[in-house]
């Protein structure tokens, strides 16, 4: 349990990631294809790709979204006490991501940039197998920068959340590292979540002395952490990162994750889902019911059971923010 | 059969109506009635109240939406040829509007409002009994106004479909009525979606005008058609309606619909749906199915089962539009 850390904390857990509004549609395989995009992975792309791209996309919906934003809005969902730090810009959009995550109770100040690029887009590609593909056009979320790391914000809560690919934009990467500071100084644990195997490969090195180093909670699933380690397979990630940090969540979409923290290990199944239709934010969400867990005094089986919870929960519908109060949802399965 | 009007028709339908993008939330019964919302009905209201509002809904997706926009989507998703008019303001929902049903193959060519209110927004509060209450802001859709109605599209539809709510906005209406004559010179049929009860109360005896001289399809659930003819249920209603117009189609919610034409009546049950979660759209997507039948040589009964089925889809998940391509769904079902 993240007791050691929880005293005096104003928030369980701050998240700090880009600041995204998805723009989610059903896609067949073959227009994937023709379209040049590799299934399931996510690529940053310049405003003037994204336009493209839209153009020969289907009609879709427009959800918020954004890895670490994603998991605070389920953190909140479950009754958690949250923050949020990430750019957006003065606009509609900008306007729709601050609604939506604001609404659910998250404390989110950070001052929307007034000129520059648009509110940063995801465009998510859904095919019929319930596997997303990601077109990123970042836009006002690179002007995120040192200065809108909030110190107070950081020190009163237990949790800094980060999510990697923040270090794809240089003054992005600036503000991890402070907020990162910020926390261990205060005492308070930082969580990591790898976000995506590219994103691994990109940053391998500076991930890996961040797990051996600075990170107290992180999230991988398979193919990040065997990217992470160059592993030929999961046992042999799970080997490397074993001992590496306090905990390493493992999660292998439906067999479920393993949770390792030194001598212990738990395997978690997942949770049974009606149907898989939109696996956008089960990482997220897995990562929102795990944090919630241990910022609740759950332990590592339990707050696992309640990660698989969310994840099933988000994976069922379009869109990577619940549909349904995660809190209610906990509550009838016995995992509060 | 629309046999008499499909002579060098480039599309099968043209849909005229305001052009709104839909921000569905679910929201508890309670949380509507502490908003003093009535449940089911469409409010309009103003950017002040629409902002408000807002503030007080939770997060939120959205969604291209407007009635016959819904029905015009349905139409091409269907594999329909098919045209819309209607005005969205030169912004990022606007660009999202205009995305959705362009990328249908929907001819759309509107100009946006370049300057004045923004994008019309619908938030609609979803119940956890599927029922949707919708408070509209109009914004740049009031701008629409007979310089809008492109002759040549309209000359050029077998079908020219008409949204009831056209008449709030006093610019909208001339232009309906443009769009009515035009289609009636050339031959054309004309189609109204009563759209709301509240829309007919304050229009009851312009709409049955329409209905007795002007209108060939007439679409209309049981709570319109009641309010259209002040009748004490929905027998009487129907007896009301029988002659006023060459077709008229009254639905029923879960009690499915009946097609009245002259001496002919039919009564089409509901298609299967594993769970109503929402039911925005339901009464849009109907039309499109039925104004689809129509126009490729279905009988009434046949093209009441498509209709039927279209409404089936789109209430099977939040939006008013179809998220599965109607084509598909129809040749599934041998109703293509």
């Amino acid at each position: 349990m993240v007791r050691s850390s929880s005293g005096n904390a104003r928030f369980d857990v701050v998240g700090i990631g880009n600041a995204i509004v998805d723009v989610l549609a059903r896609t067949e395989d073959a227009a994937l294809e023709d379209l040049g995009l590799a299934k399931g992975s996510m690529t940053l792309i310049e405003a003037s790709a994204a336009e493209a791209l839209y153009r020969h996309m289907g009609p879709g919906i427009e959800c918020s979204g954004g890895s670490a934003a994603n998991t605070i809005a389920g953190l909140a969902s479950l009754g958690g006490k949250a923050a949020f730090i990430g750019k957006v810009k003065s606009d509609q959009l900008g306007r729709v991501f601050r609604h939506d995550i604001v609404s659910l109770g998250v404390h989110f100040t950070t001052p929307p940039a007034a000129s520059g690029p648009s509110t940063a887009r995801c465009l998510v590609f859904v095919t019929p197998d319930a596997q997303r593909t990601l077109q990123t056009y970042l836009g006002a979320s690179v002007a995120l920068g040192p200065e809108d790391i909030d110190e107070a914000v950081v020190a009163a809560a237990q949790v800094t959340y980060l999510e990697g690919y923040l270090y794809d934009p240089p003054r992005a990467k600036e503000a991890f590292r402070k907020a990162c500071d910020i926390a261990h100084r205060r005492g308070r644990k930082v969580a990591l979540s790898l976000s995506d195997p590219f994103c691994v490969t990109r940053h391998r090195s500076a991930f890996r002395e961040l797990v051996a180093g600075e990170i107290d909670i992180l999230f991988a699933n398979e193919h990040e952490i065997t990217a992470l380690y160059e592993s030929a397979d999961f046992d042999a990630a799970l080997q490397a990162v074993r001992g590496q940090c306090e905990i390493a969540c493992l999660t292998r979409s439906d067999k479920g994750s393993v949770i390792v923290a030194g001598d212990e290990v738990h395997v978690i199944d997942p949770a049974p889902v009606a149907q898989v239709v939109d696996t956008t934010g089960a990482g997220d969400l897995y990562a929102a019911g795990f944090l919630y867990g241990r910022t609740h005094g759950h332990g590592l089986a339990a707050s696992g059971r309640l990660a698989s919870l969310c994840a099933a929960e988000v994976i069922g519908h379009l869109g990577a923010r619940p549909e349904t109060p995660l809190a209610a949802l906990a509550r009838a399965a016995g995992l509060a």
